[in-house]
């Protein structure tokens, strides 16, 4: 096979489109070319076609869509010895230079030049996606890709600030999650999974909290008008020693911050309003306000392994690649349950 | 001696005055009676004569003030066996439970339930000043009490700030000091004797910045309007990984968040303004704000060893017990250099 | 009534002997009297009568034995405002300063003049015991003291090490543990709780390694010639991350550090040998030996969470006060499964 | 030019032979070809030549030695995008591939598959070396190739130590240093940028003795009958927090643990006999023993700012590259004052 199928922009403000490409060769020493089992469907990708990232990502168009990735090894390059065809593998979403103090620190996610395919290059919604060695994981025998394939970026985001989360935290302390969502039920998996910890779930959606309760949660509360002070009677009136914040949007933060104790860390993982505080609080109260963005490659290794064990699963709605049109449409209109995947 | 002099807030809105008042006694177990060597004249105590702390410290009034103490051992309680009379010390300004988690945890400025001296029980304005063996740390022969006094509140808060950002710095990294005033002062000092990093200095007052150099700053910047460009300029473009900032109004925050590097870590110590960042800038650059109070006990116990050794010094202005309104009349009206003392 | 029970040791190599000693009062105003409920017999029981802790402990015979101990407050001395009589409780087995460097750190394991009750001053094989408020902790209501009280020490060992152990291990760690006996197996039940390393567990006796299983170890593995090759079989051939050692005799320390990966930590919890390794091996491999005593007050607070939620338990024998000397002769002739506790 | 001279083991058991060799090309995409400024000899070059290397690298005969390299970038890969001819470069000793765990997360010393030139691979003793961009550090233009190479191995192993040591030391702790030698002397200096604590030399050699507390030791003992004991009265009669053994031989290990305070950390760098202590005292006094090897790629860096800020300094002595027998005689018969190095 010579070509292929890749969905691509092709311009903002207006669909997707399928076009016939070369298949993508391992020309590089360390280039690996992976044959897609499945590509997640992300609200990024709605905003990309709304041209948010047009600036910021300085793409070219057209180009293929499409940053959640996972598949096979389909060839590798001259210097590649630990992969070889046929391998199962995860994408982790940046493909970093090996070489700068980030990369070299294990923080390669902070790589000075990184490219993020889907975003910058090439992506996933296609038959084959070129990427690095750096960048593949193998899983294990047990895992499909087009099961796992929403865990390379939504997923290891929160795994990422859990992971972080859970530091510092012993039997004794409480965290406080916010937003049992698409991020957010991936993170209660992994508190559950990383930490003894009490945990305590936040959300305005009834049935999002019977889920957080039914994966690990020990406590459940609906935000209504009084959530802040049910939080507070369910951590001895002081506020949790952590919270991780997957909202971040619509008071959250503010409320967030009414919930913590002392010397507590307040995660921010979703975004979307500005944290607005006085100094003089967060002096006073000697509080931690930490940012996370997506998770390392360590963390994918790591979240791969709880996804072996069952530890960490997501419910997915599979598409034909095809099918491309009915699967964004169905996001952008709430129809889907948990993560939508491309299947070619 | 069974009275002694102490300067009372006897109402908010009006003057400190001087009253005769009992000596305090050792009746309790771990009580300590400090015979006063100095005592800190601080902004703090301004605000509180205009009532700014009248309702958060309940305190009764009339009462002592004075909340940066150090002298000598004058009587100790029946359970004291580490002190005796005329060791020379310096006081912690909190008076802790010794059984909260936190004081467990030697975190014992969160303590559930201290007493503050000075600000909501009877300070050190006066000739003796009750406290218990929890607080007080013994000081080598070297140091005179009325030299180091300053340093158990605003050196403190200082050292503690300077000591956990000192955690993650490495020769390579950067860290920019916001302020060179009274804590900023304390605060260079100790970086530079914890930490090989580069340290960065920034205040809107040459004079400070010319201060700063001669205790161990590598580069400093006079703030005008391009000060956030020249410490770009010093930190390869992208920011320092570290700063403190001792000021924390008037556009600092802002300010400071501008020069930091992604994965940054952003001290606040100094208060006023509200911290207001996007959510997503602190999620995009993975940024940390760090809230940062007063120091522990044990950060007392270190910072005194630096002052033992002439690392960390303090330049004070001494006035007699008898002159107290001078010296806060001094304060108020921008005339002390350094630090001003009370000395019995 | 102001006489009591107590179990004394009153010569070196021969029996214990029942008294009849007066209540202990809270005389001081930090002490606390505790109405025993249960008191662990341990094998540290033994060994003191067999003097081997004589020359150490510098004990003044007649004293009452017995150091794991927990009940109910029976009275409170003057200061201590956080416990009331009737509170449930287990006893921290050591009573601290509070006031020397490691006391103010978290650290009060290594007071600097702690006392031992049970080993240096009177022990909990009795009615009531006197000890200090800094060493109860309240226990949940749905615990029982005579089921918990072997956790004050044997267990609180467990805990400590499992939990400094932990700090380090991801899910991609294996974390092999030697020894399924009193200790290990609740050093496994906490590692089980606070960390997502795979657990190998290593033990002579198939029944102990089979009771591993079925609390949380995801591999046993039959101590016998082959036991080391079977460890690095389940560790990819390299070894573990991190090992804990309870046994530290019979040449467990050589074949623990043969099943150790480069940069591994090696836990010693048990012992009887001597390491003895070469220091090019230490260097080459850069491994770590880590010493674990008992754990701290705050070890004692978590692990009773755990045991509150079911997540550690024990397997106990009781015997009534007055047939201490049937529990003392079972456990020394190997008849008593799990651990023995005396209840007044 | 397209030959070369290079200095070779044709055999072990006789001397180093000159021979004439292509000049290594940059084939691989991140390969670097080095001009080299300057090579240590050192001790282990001696090792290698009595075979004691033979069976653990290896190594295929004729092959070129030197394994301390420093210089300047000759020739670059396809892929070497931040480096360019002229660079002025220091090498670290180990080419890592970047790809395993241990690379992935910092610790490239522990890479599964790296090789170590002028051990197991060519080296540089000869006008040209070949390695690849991850082991090249860009140093500042105030340093000479040939001042500095020394400190790619012996420095770096010494920085590695010292910069672990210094995690924990804060002004109130003391940091004993046994042997001020090759690589203790580079220790000291590192552990003076690092750390605030007190730093007490021990060495046999009352030179080094002087030249350590010329360096920034705060203490020097000479090693004699006595010098537990002095160790012990500098320290409170509890010996050091912290301790960096830089001898591991003759004794040391047993002293060294004599010194070491409850809950002491003892970082063992020499190495020569076996660590042999009772667990029972590593128990009781909860100590750690901490294996040290080279430092990774970041320490490198980190050192290299410090030596171009002239806080780590070493002497050394220039032979030309056609003296090498020279040199390696000088240094096996102890006429060599710091480190020799070979200049092409």
């Amino acid at each position: 096979m010579s070509t292929m199928r890749a969905v691509q922009v092709v311009g903002y403000h207006q669909g997707l489109q399928m076009a016939e490409v070369d298949v993508p060769e391992a020309t590089g020493p360390l280039d690996v070319v992976v044959r897609i089992g499945g590509a997640g469907v992300c609200r990024t990708d709605l905003h990309i076609l709304e041209g948010q990232w047009a600036e910021k990502s300085q793409v070219t168009l057209p180009y293929t869509i499409g940053h959640e990735n996972a598949g096979w090894v389909h060839a590798v390059g001259s210097a590649v010895t630990h992969l070889r065809e046929g391998d199962k593998v995860i994408l982790h979403p940046l493909v970093t230079c090996g070489l700068c103090r980030a990369c070299r620190s294990g923080d390669d996610v902070h790589c000075e030049v990184s490219d993020f395919p889907g975003i910058d290059t090439n992506g996933g919604y296609a038959d084959y996606l070129r990427t690095t060695a750096r960048s593949v994981v193998k899983i294990d025998d047990s895992l499909e890709p087009s099961d796992v394939a929403a865990l390379a970026d939504a997923g290891l985001t929160a795994y990422h600030a859990a992971a972080k989360a859970a530091k510092r935290l012993t039997p004794r302390d409480r965290c406080v999650v916010i937003g049992a969502g698409g991020l957010g039920h991936i993170g209660i998996q992994v508190l559950k999974a990383l930490t003894p910890a009490e945990i305590v779930v936040v959300d305005r959606n009834p049935d999002a909290v019977k889920l957080a309760l039914s994966i690990g949660a020990d406590h459940g509360v609906v935000a209504d008008s009084t959530h802040v002070e049910q939080v507070l009677e369910l951590t001895d009136g002081h506020g949790a020693e952590v919270l991780v914040d997957f909202v971040g949007e619509g008071g959250a933060t503010a409320e967030g911050v009414a919930m913590l104790r002392r010397a507590g860390d307040y995660h921010v993982v979703g975004y979307g309003e500005n944290i607005d505080v006085p100094t003089i609080d967060i002096v006073s109260a000697e509080i931690n306000i930490v940012g996370n963005l997506v998770g390392s490659y360590n963390d994918l290794c790591d979240l791969m392994v709880l996804a072996a064990r069952g530890q960490v699963t997501l419910h997915t709605q599979k598409y034909a690649l095809d099918d491309f049109a009915t699967a964004v449409d169905d996001l952008d209109h709430g129809r889907v349950r948990g993560r939508a995947i491309l299947v070619p």
